[in-house]
Formats: structure tokens, sequence, C-alpha cells
């Protein structure tokens, strides 16, 4: 039997999501069935925690979730991953043998600096990793992870091949104007990976699968469709998509860009970082240790510990408006739920906002923050899709994402406030209709202005729909929320479904 | 006689412009009448240059250019103020004496911090210039030589009031969400000036202006008027005025966030200043001057010198952000005209884009992201304008600035671009009539979508007007472009607008 299964893996930094998938026997269109998936979790007093879900393609039925025997302080352990592979075993029926049946892994890399294209590569054959192995110093805290488990694949499955999917190729189709700073040409020549300094954007493979999912529902090509997708979680960005393409979004050289996140700043004044200590603005030469960005040392993620070797280097100021800023920091919570929570029980109290505590004021600006970005965003997109020389009616509006998808609060709230205006829900909205409606019944559902309603209102606003979360497996992350804001959409699926698409599309360099 | 002259001075780091005005008399509502103006400007060679224009209400007729006796190497000298005073009087006429004349004295500051108000002081009570002066620190390059040219009026013209008015106070207007960064409430405490970090705007004066001109062409009152101002220039920015008051605009915390400008970057990724040099990226630790950056320091806004004693500190990233970067950085010229010339030419030799050489290229690259930014802020401020709870018609999108009144390249190009939206030109554009009709009809004239067109449009966009620039003399600043890309509107007029307001409010301080 050829070794034919599909193991996806999501690595952040103290988390490892994954899934097993058997394509469907004959080829199909259809997506291949889940035989197993889950999560490998540090946790933060040293061990590690296995949950498997065994899919409907499996023998088994039974969900385990088991403390692993290794005292695991590293998610790149090549044990950890020896430990999953034989569980996997239990999970999927007798016999299951990983090494033989698993024929392709694929991996999410956040950072792909240049590269368009998925890199395809199998043991012996590591040269291509080089490109993105020196990215890592670009993007430390993206890439280091994910690379480390690329080797270990390579070594624990030698005859597999790895695809790597990359977060940034789904923007490769940003237009010049669109990803280009206005920098000179070559401000930074010896950048690691010779990187540009350009606009890449993020979540890709969450927008891959998003303008999948709803090219789907809308029964026409991805090739046809163009939407306005807001993916709002912890990391949060905005698309625009226009017939099947990226033409715009809101994270660029770094996820830092564009909307801010549970404890990113998104965009600042470009100068800010500069003024966050006031020392050395002060007319006095600072004495070179006490910069006002002085350096912090970030280890594969975790907090810097002096004296550490493997390090990777960020500015204290970066750190800052990655880790301490966004609307956590201005709520005092970076739990968008309790935010909206606070913000509805004060109106209830208090409708006239008089008598209101500073931390209800607190959550109400953090949400004001979120949504101002979120419409500037919304409207930015819309002009710049109804643009000429090809303007192109918007299909939808998207929400995506945790905060995208369960926050009805924030939907009802923008709804209001685009009520009327070329984005708003087109024949209007009725909230009590998405409360009840928004469960099961994945993973699109319509938010309202349908086609058969806009007859009735002259195409004023559009339709609004919402690309469920696929999370099997819930759990906080920490460290790895700043690495998977995207981390709700069906990233192991869409990764899936692209390597049989590139495994029978005849063009595969499998030897 | 009452000291009733107004001097209106603005202070740039190389150059002081100038205007002096007469109030009507008997009071009213017309503007002051133009006795002189003209501007000293330094040259890179040491010496100075006064020009003085006699104005409609001066005796003299005749326009002087002089160099002074002075060698000059500072605009803040208080020789150079008291040549300007003395040679003011041969202007203005016979018998003119500026000490016993000018009654308020006017200053634009740049940044003026929490400042709402303008501040009004005179000789011995210069208390209030403490607050100001702490910014200086902040705002380095911005606020140095005007406050210092505010310290010399009040020595030469010890029975004058001196007028701060301040480019940030327009944009006191902006709602909470708008002002606010997604930050933690005092990641700074300790800020000079005790400033706080949050969106402050820039070219208030010139907004200020643009609005009482738009306003008064439009024959509404400037708090019935909503407009999106395109302020381009060397220095860009856009804003959102709802019913004359301004709710949003793109430049922040300094004028370097938002629209590119000729030598800034504008909005980039935050993050992106830390990527400037690989240095510290590397994995090894920085020798603790050589760091991923390191300061530079600017005198006055002059390129700093080894040894300098009087000196601000600004890192080598906000310089380089500040002064190597912005669409002249991509086009290699800082000429906006320069730009659209290269691509038009381009086009005339090779309509298919085939063999455009690199510089033909660079020039496109420049003018698509400056495009790019402007449709981006234009989309957004419309959404913003247009969302509940209190929707605005937009009465107008408005062009002004060097770049935004000179370059019909430019408005075309957006005119087709925007064709058919809610923001393109009402009932279609005439680029010809454009061309003829631009010069010499100002302060404001109609470029498309006036009211008589918009009854057979069924409203589809909008009015799109220009307000004239108001450039007595026209000379090219080099450190000052930085500073004072809002040259071109009439800042000086309007601060004596608002003197003689204050003036006749009747709740003055003057003694």
């Amino acid at each position: 039997m050829r070794a034919n299964d599909i193991l996806s893996l999501n690595a952040g930094s103290s988390s490892l999501k994954f899934q097993l998938f058997r394509p469907t026997a004959p080829p199909s269109t259809d997506d291949p069935t889940v035989l197993a998936s889950g999560s490998i979790k540090l946790s933060s007093s040293g061990g590690a925690k296995l949950s498997i879900v065994p899919g409907p393609g499996s023998e088994s039925g039974q969900e385990t979730t088991q403390e692993l025997a290794q005292d695991a302080s590293d998610i790149t352990s090549p044990d950890l991953l020896k430990e999953l592979l034989s569980n996997l075993a239990k999970a999927v029926g007798k016999g299951y043998d990983a090494e033989e049946s698993v024929g392709i892994v694929c991996h999410r890399i956040v950072h792909g600096g240049e590269e368009e294209e998925p890199i395809v590569l199998w043991k012996g054959h590591e040269k291509a990793l080089e490109r993105i192995d020196a990215l890592a110093a670009f993007a430390p805290l993206h890439n280091f992870a994910a690379l480390k488990v690329v080797h270990n694949t390579l070594t624990l499955l030698p005859s597999s091949h790895s695809h790597l999917y990359f977060d940034t190729s789904f923007h490769r189709t940003l237009p010049p104007a669109a990803q280009t700073y206005p920098l000179p040409p070559s401000p930074s020549p010896a950048l690691p990976g010779n990187l540009h300094l350009r606009r890449y954007g993020f979540h890709g493979l969450s927008y891959s699968f998003i303008l999948t999912s709803i090219s789907s529902h809308l029964i026409t090509l991805p090739s046809h469709t163009t939407l306005i997708v807001a993916h709002l979680g912890s990391g949060a960005s905005v698309c625009a998509i226009k017939n099947g393409e990226s033409i715009d979004t809101s994270m660029g050289l770094t996820p830092l860009e564009g909307m801010p996140g549970s404890t990113r700043s998104g965009t600042v004044d470009p100068s800010l970082g500069y003024h966050l200590s006031p020392l050395p603005r002060t007319g006095e030469q600072p004495d070179g240790k006490e910069t006002f960005a002085p350096l912090v040392r970030a280890k594969n993620g975790q907090t810097p510990e002096e004296g550490d070797e493997e390090c990777h280097l960020m500015s204290r100021a970066e750190y800052f408006l990655n880790k301490k800023a966004g609307y956590g920091a201005l709520a005092g919570t970076t739990d968008f739920g309790e935010i909206t929570a606070r913000i509805q029980s004060a109106r209830e109290r208090d409708p006239k906002e008089n008598n209101w505590t500073e931390e209800e004021k607190k959550a109400k600006l953090a949400f004001d923050v979120f949504e101002d970005r979120l419409v500037g965003f919304i409207g930015s997109y819309y002009l710049k899709l109804s643009s000429r020389p090809s303007p192109q009616p918007i299909d939808a509006l998207v929400f995506s994402g945790g905060i995208g998808e369960q926050s009805s609060f924030l939907r009802e709230s923008l709804a209001r406030k685009l009520e009327g205006t070329p984005m708003g829900v087109r024949g209007g909205f009725d909230p009590d209709r998405w409360k009840s409606e928004l469960e099961g019944k994945g993973p699109v559902y319509d938010l309202g202005g349908s086609a058969n309603e806009s007859e009735n209102t002259h195409g004023v606003g559009v339709r609004w729909l919402a690309c469920e979360v696929h999370c099997l497996i819930a759990f906080r992350l920490t460290w790895a929320d700043w690495i998977f804001g995207a981390f709700q959409t069906d990233e192991e699926l869409q990764m899936a479904r692209l390597a049989i698409a590139h495994d029978r599309s005849g063009d595969s360099e499998r030897s």
C-alpha cells in the first residue's frame, strides 16, 4: 500500500496542533477523511499533554488525553513527536503505522519571505530549508518552532515528503503599490535571507480556507469571488480579496501592522517606539547600555532569561508593541468576550454612561478603538475594490476568527454603525436571528443580505457571512496567541487540500 | 494710536515667513489688510536673504530682496528679527514703527501637545511657555525654532502680546477612539511635558483655513460643513471634518504617520525601524555602541555634527524614516511634478509600458504608492463620515497643498479611479476644464460635481474642490520641507483672523 495519508502540523512555540487525513479513494473533490486530530501542549509546570480525538475515519472512538512521559520544556523535541506518532496508532486503529502510512507531512510556516509557492522537500534534500532558516532571524518568534519540527519529521518519517505552506504566500498577488513601503530601493542589503522590507501579509492559510469555503457556499469559483474578510482574533487582520486574489491586507512586514490584537498595538506612528522611553531625548548621550530601545532576548518565544545562549534578539520597544499593547492593554484583559460583557452589563445598569466605573470605561475604549480601526479598513478596502480600472461588486463581508465569529456584540454594533452605507447589511439585520442561527450550521452561514433580500432594497449594502471556527481542541495559548492568531479556521485541512491538489497535479517532485 | 497691527510669523529651522496685517477699522468681518509679507531664508553658504513684498495696505510698491548684513547661520538669531522689523518700515511706508504699531505677534507652533487653545502671553509672563518648551524634546525638529522666535519677539516688541497657535489644536475634537493608540494607560509616565503617546494630528492651521474658505465658498457655516480634505505636499495628510470638527486625520503622534511625504515614510509596520539594520538580530549581543537603532544628534534641524553641544537626540532609524524615505526615496526625486512628468513622457513614448526605463518605473511606483494610500484614507474617512449614529453627507472632497492643487495628473488619475464610486466626481469630470480654470480664481474653485450637476446624476459621487495655494514668496525649502509641508495655505492670515476674533471676543487677557 502506497503511503497516502497526510499529517498536517501547526507548530507554535508551546503547542503543536495536528490532524491526520486520508484522501478519498478513488480520487474525488471531496475533502479527505479525518483519521485523528489533536494537540500537544506544554504546561507551564514543565510537562506536556497530548490530546487525540479520533476522526470519522478511525476504527476507535475514544478521545484520549494523557500526560507524556517526557519532562518536556520544548515543543520541538523529537521525543514528543515520536510519542505523538506512536499514540496515533492507538487512536486510528490497530496496526496503524505512521511511518508506513504517512506520505506527506504538511507544515504551516508563518513567514515565508519572498516564497510564493509551497516548498516540497524530503530527507537528504533539506537544502531548500536554508532560505527559510535565514528568515528565522527576521521573524524569530514565528518560524523557529515550525522549522525544527520540519527537521524532526524528516528524521522520524524518512520516506515522507514535507510540504511547507507559508502564510505569506496567499498575498503574493498584492499589487506593487500595496506591497511597497516608501523606502529607498535597498535600505538594508545585508538583512538575513536577503529579505526585502516590504508588506508580506499573514493569516494566508486561513484566508485561503475562507475563500474556498465561501466560494463553495456561494456556488461560484474562488477566481470569481470578491470579498472583504475580517479575520478577528487575538491576532487580527483584514483582507481585500478581488476575484480570488489578495489585493490588500492590513498586516505588513510582520503581523504587527494593521488591526490591534490582544497584545499587539497594530499600526501606530512609526516613531512611537522611539518615544517609549524619554531617556535619550533629553540632550544627554545615553551610556550605551540603557538606550531608549534596549534589547531583550527572546528564546524561542519564551520570556528571555539572562545568560541564554541560543537566542534571538529583539528590541524592548518591539517586544512592548507586540506583547504589552493591543486591546488587552487598553481594557486590562485580553479576553474580548469579557470586554464586551463589561460594556453590556454597564449599559444595562446605566444606559446613559454617567456612572460607569473606570474598568467599564476602559472596556468601552478598547472596543471602540478596535471597531474604529476595523471600520477604517473596511472603508479603505471597499473603495479599493470599487476603483477602476476593474471595479468589482463585493460578494460579501466575511467575519472569521474567534472574535469575528463569536462576538455578536461586535457584529451588531458594526451592523448598526454601517447601516445605510455600502458595507451595511443589505436589507437590514436582525440580531435575534444571528444569535439563534450561528451554532453548528458551519462552516459558512448567512448573517444577512442574501440574494433574495437584495431585490427589495435596491442593492444598498452587502451580504454578511461568517466562516465558522473549526477548533476541535479548545485551549488557550499564551505565547502562541501571538503566533497563531489565525488558529481557529481549519488551516490543517486547508494544507491537506493543497497537498492533495499538488499531489494530483502530476508535477509532484516525488521521486 | 493703539498698537493694532498683527505680525504673523511662521518659523522653520532655516526660514522665517511673515505677514504684517492691519485689521479693518471700524471692525468688520472682512479680512485684515496686508501691509507686507515675505520671508527670511538662510542660504547654505551661511548668509541670509530677506524678501519683502509690500501689500495693498502699504504706501510703497516696491518688492525688495536683500542679503542681510549678519553672517547668519541660525534663523532664530535676534539680529535677524531686528533687521526684519527695521526693514518693514521701508516697505510699509515712512514713519512706520513696528514697536509702536504691532499689538499682536502670531506664531505657528507645530506640536502643542495637549494644548487645545492658543496660548496668549506677554513680556514678563513667559511661564506659559514652559509647557511648550518641555515638548521640544519630544518634537525636536518642529518646535525648537518657533519657540526661540517667540522669546525674541517678546524682547524686541516688549509691548506686544504673543499668540501661539498650534497645528495640533484643530484636532482636539478627535473622538477618543481616533485619538487613542492601543497601549497601556501610562507606558511612559516620565515623558517630557508629561506628553501622552496618542494621536495628535497636524496641519491644523491649514485645515482651519481650508474649512473657513470652503464654507465661505459653499455659503454655509463651518459648523455645518463636512469634508474630506487631502492636504498633499512634501508633507501630506488627510483629514475627515464632520460639521466643522476634525474626527480623524492621518498624521498621529508626530507628522510621520499616515501618508508618505517627500522624505517621510508615512505609516509602515511599527517594527520596521528595528529591522533596518541586521546587526543585533543575528544572535550576538551588540557591543552597546552599535545597536540596531543608534542615535544621531540633530541640532535645530541641521545635519548633526560631532561634538555639538546643544543638541537633540533622535534615533538613526527615526531619522531615516523621516528624512530618507517617502515618495522621493522611491522615485529618486522629491519633486512630485518631476515624478508625474516622467510618467507622462514615458506613456507618450510607450503606452503599453513594455520598454520603460528603470527611472520611469520608479516614478510610476512612487506615484502608485502615494495614490494607493490616498485612496485608502479617502475610503476609510468616507465610511466613518457615513457611519451612524450621525451620518453626514460629504459636502466635498478638497485638494490642497502644493501637490493637491497643482498636480492635475494626480487629480485626473484619481478621478478616473474613483469614477462611479461615492467619492468620484459627481456628474463625471472634464480634465480640460480643470487645466484652464485653476489659475487665479482662488482661493476655492470647483473641480466638478457642483450642486446643479447633481440633479441629473442621482447623487452618485461628490463635489470636488481645490483650495488655492497662497504662496506669495515661492522658494524651495530643504530641512523646512520636513517641518512645513503645510506651507502653502495661508497660515499667517488664518492666525491673524484668529487673533482678531480673539481680540474682539472681549475675553482678551490684555492688561
